[in-house]
């Protein structure tokens, strides 16, 4: 943990009101909390953009109960990039529908990659990259 | 012009650091410019998610030059919803390739199903809707 | 299962060719896989738009492991939003990083609220929501 | 114009209920015509990704109608970056609030650059970037 710095800012008197509304909402402790989250969300942004660092991807897969393809292909790609796959959850969604959560860590282009592969699997009904900061040198 | 509040707040000093050499990169004149345009954005943000206040949409077509088809439609669909689209920009790509940008001010959805039929015309290679605020009420 | 229906359509060949290699880059068996995805995204999309209907979230949080703040506040959401919270899984990102992934399920608007909640507490340096298909209805 | 190649594809009875709805939701003229733009869309997207290839920007901006700011440094920069930015549109959303799209072309990354320094420049209360294709190589 580093020092905090304290500093002055000015903000318009609306734009104020409005603000700590949304903070309200979003259940902030206050008004700092609320803007370090921005300022943090920023920098984040620009690094996943950049794509060159180390990212996390949660890549979110919704595919039928009823396929088998779709396992033997996990266990596979697994075994292929076993050193980015950190761990997978899996949630039974209905009778017929799995969820699977595979969070992956590693250059957001690789990371890219293994999210295509599955999504492009047959049997997974829908898939999802998201990609976010490893958290390394954000405080 | 509200008036202007001055307020104190506190920031890990690794990650003012971080947000100092950021706000350089993106060319702002100091630190309260830059949280003001974070705090701006996340009000906007809010808003055009409920998707219940008036909104600017921005329509942006790239169809080949050499449909018809598309020019037809168009001044149809600006007859139907002239109230809504505010204005047009019209950009020669290249030889072949036309940029089209409407400007169209209105309830979100009213605003999507506008995009929708343009971006479905025959002859229009791709299209895209960016919703932004109409700056009422945001200082 | 319901019924295969098979119907033609017609493509430019240079659009083909580059729909061709794309379905290589991204692992499709096949076109008829690579376009069912398609049409399936679009689906999803629409339905997530409007926010009516039930939603898969994957909340992502990356917090400080220093912090207590964070868990505890995670087991009183977790007794608040029970009946929505269903699954979480929790990975140790380094020393000091920690990473949680949580998967809800409900309205799209109650998720957000419940992502709100969780992004904005004390300790969570970073955090995403995602938003995906119950698989409902989706072939 | 090149050849139009016809193949078969199929699809579940179901799914393609959905997307048949789907498709007069949006206006299309038919399934060809919207798998088509849903094949061109995934096209761009993959190169907007990539970042390398020539891209057209939108960059739209509201401000202050009152600030000078603004104007003076806008024309500066197309000065500096006139062999970027091909067009401009300019509205009047109210008494206060100015609309301004700005049509840019070049590389992602110096687009993103001009979109930067033109959202961060004071008097500027909302500004947003949407990538689109330049349409060179796509039917």
């Amino acid at each position: 943990m580093s020092n905090l710095i304290r500093f002055g800012m000015s903000l318009d008197e609306r734009l104020l009101k409005d603000f700590d509304a949304l903070i309200l909402r979003k259940g902030y402790a206050n008004r700092s909390e609320a803007i370090r989250d921005l300022i943090r969300d920023s920098l984040v942004n620009e690094k996943l953009e950049l794509g060159t660092e180390e990212a996390v991807g949660i890549i979110t897969l919704v595919y039928s109960h009823d396929t088998r393809t779709y396992r033997d292909l996990l266990s596979d790609l697994q075994h292929k990039y076993f050193h980015s796959i950190i761990s997978t959850i899996h949630v039974h969604l209905d009778r017929h529908n799995c969820l699977e959560v595979i969070v992956a860590k590693g250059k957001g282009s690789e990371i890219k990659k293994i999210a295509d592969r599955l999504i492009g699997t047959k049997g997974v009904k829908h898939g999802k990259l998201a990609l976010t900061t490893t958290g390394k040198g954000l405080v």
